[in-house]
Formats: structure tokens, C-alpha cells, sequence
């Protein structure tokens, strides 16, 4: 199925034709044609339809695509049809936001620990939280998926030195900072600001909106 | 300067500049190539100096940028000159964590009013909360530049509805779902799972990364 390399550009298209997707779903639509999905998601027809072709294709010619089908494929190639375990380091608001967030649509986002400097006792908000000093052996014992990186900055290189080959699969970082490992893993910097200096541009430019 | 529309891929780019040229500034580096530049970024140079043209320019042939002016120019393009004056609705994890956020690049981010249905005796973790109820008597009254949407997904459309032209300039929209508004304003949809799985895609298929 996949022959060469898929643009990064393409994998951020991915979760969001998969949200789009879900709506559609939702709202009781069974088949979809690519115009139809540009109107949705913004994208030409074209872009969608290159897009699919990475994987395969799914679309038939006059006839479109069949939501559920299309949905459930982009389920299996982004990997939401699988079950991850995630630790998360450093419970402030963002920690704690993720942990109590229930809407990610992989099998299981399984928070199997959570690790921050200043628990008390044991616990933050209710939720048992471990020494941020116990993680490097923690995570030696216990291989996870993904880890929840929402540390402040000066913290969040030092917690990823830590990480060697084998114990974690990829790192979701919530710090403003680029982070990089010695593993060969994915790391997704989540930069929040971003999207609030692109509204800024737009506020001052609605004309380009 | 502004000659045609610049395109959204564009304006996703300028925070990533500007994000990059802050660190190379607080490096102490005084000038720098698009080369160097793409190195950084990880975009083209060539890419670089597309983008920048589209804003008149700014480098000189054979010599490269000049960090100092060269952010200078993009704080102003993006409007990170100016202050903000904000709302919060919805005072959760993410509603604090905004609130908290010290690191945000404009002149000012001055959260000067924070709403939520849950507030007790006016306040929410020693923050002062006024009832959402009194949020639509509010904004009439005291335009805001930017709000912070960040409830649940139910609530979200609702909030929006109130807003009428002239009230407030853009909608930073954490609520998991698209809104709209009828008034001429831009809106930010943030969705924080996307970026999940776009590393949950990469954690299964780490050659494409």
C-alpha cells in the first residue's frame, strides 16, 4: 500500500479528515463525494483525493466515498484502532486537562501513571501522583507508549535525557520548548502559542481570513 | 507591502519564525542565512525567502537577515506589538492554564474578565469568576479584543451565538468542535487531539518521520 514517503503535510491532514469524518458520521451521511469533503474540510477535491491515494485509494469513481469505510480506514492508519499507555510528568492544568480529557478516539488512552515534583502525599487533585525522581526507574521497569510531557520548560530536556531505547514510543510535549531524544522515537512539540499568534495575525488582517 | 492574499500555510509559518528567531536572538547571534535559517526551521530556504518576500523582503543578498530586525519585523506583521485585552469562559484545566501562561509573546495578553458556570462565591482556585450568565450583559458593554473559549463542547456553539459584531475580534476556540460566529471575526479551533495522532501515526511508522 504505501510506497513512498508520506509528507508531513499529509499526516496533519490525516487526523483532521478523520475528525471531519466523524461528524459526517455522525450525522447520518453514508456516502461522500470528494467535493463534498472539500466543502467540509476546506480542502481542494484534488488534495483529498491525492491524499487518499497515499493509502489506497477507497474512492470509486462516480461514486464517492463510503463514510464509514473512509473513516474506519483512516482509523487503522493513524493507529487509533490501537490501545496506548501513557504516562503523564508534571500534573499543573495542563496534566491534569489531559488526564481528565475523554474524548481521544485511539482504543484506550490508558494513563497508567503520573508522575510531578510537587506531590503531596502522594496526590494532586485527587489523582495519585508519584515523585518526579521515581520516573527514570519507572520507566526502566515499565516500557509505555506515550509520554505526556507537561513539565515547564527548564524541566522538560532533563526528562527526556533520561529516556533510553525501548521505553517509550513517542513523546506528546506540552513544554514551549523543542525537545529532542537519543531514542528513535517521534516527539510532537505542541506549541500553543502558534495558533493564538496566527488569530492575532487575522484580527489584524481579516482581510486575508 | 501587502500585495496579494497570503495564503494560511503562510501565516501558520510566521509563529514558527518568530519562535526560532527568538531563540537565535537570545543565542546572541546577530545575523543569520536563509540557510541557516532553514536548518532551524526545517523549512526551505528558499521557502524562507518566499515567505518573507510576501512581507517586502528584509534580507540583503550575500549577507543574509538581521536577527534583531528581522524578529522586529514579524512581532509587527503578526500584531505581537500590541495588547490584548481578553476574556476567559470556562475556567476548567485549560480556562487556569491560559490564565497562568506567562509566556505569551504579545505586549499584553491582560485576561481581564474570567467566566464559568461553576463559579462559588465568585471565585475558582483564587481566581475571580463572574457567572456565565452575566457573560452576554458584559460584552456589550465592554468590548474585549480576544476571548478564550474553553468549554465544554455543548456550551460552545451557545457562547458564540451571543457574540454581535464590534464585541470582541477573535475567538481562541479550545472547545473540541468548529463554531461559527455571524460576526466578521476571526476564529482559532484549537484541536489538541490532532497532534496526538499525528504522533500516534508516526509511532507506527517511524521510517516516514
Amino acid at each position: 500500500m504505501k510506497t513512498n514517503k508520506i509528507s508531513s503535510a499529509v499526516v496533519r491532514r490525516l487526523p483532521k479528515y478523520f475528525r471531519h469524518l466523524s461528524t459526517i458520521e455522525n450525522s447520518g451521511m453514508e456516502k461522500i463525494s470528494s467535493q463534498q469533503l472539500s466543502e467540509q474540510t476546506g480542502f481542494t477535491a484534488s488534495q483529498i483525493r491525492q491524499d487518499l491515494n497515499h493509502f489506497g485509494g477507497f474512492g470509486q469513481q462516480g461514486y464517492g466515498y463510503k463514510v464509514g469505510d473512509l473513516k474506519k480506514s483512516i482509523t487503522n492508519i493513524i493507529g487509533l484502532d490501537k490501545a496506548y499507555k501513557v504516562a503523564i510528568v508534571g500534573f499543573g492544568h495542563i496534566g491534569q486537562a489531559i488526564y481528565n480529557y475523554k474524548g481521544f478516539d485511539c482504543k484506550e488512552f490508558d494513563v497508567v501513571k503520573v508522575f510531578d515534583v510537587a506531590e503531596k502525599a502522594g496526590e494532586i487533585a485527587g489523582v495519585k501522583v508519584d515523585p518526579i525522581k521515581k520516573f527514570k526507574d519507572y520507566i526502566k521497569k515499565h516500557p509505555i507508549d506515550i509520554l505526556v510531557l507537561a513539565v515547564p520548560v527548564d524541566a522538560a530536556q532533563e526528562i527526556c535525557d533520561i529516556i533510553e531505547d525501548g521505553q517509550v514510543k513517542g513523546i506528546w510535549n506540552f513544554a514551549p520548548t523543542d525537545v529532542v531524544v537519543k531514542a528513535a522515537i517521534p516527539v510532537e512539540n505542541v506549541h500553543l502559542s502558534e495558533s493564538l499568534y496566527s488569530l492575532i495575525y487575522y484580527m489584524g488582517n481579516y482581510d486575508q481570513y
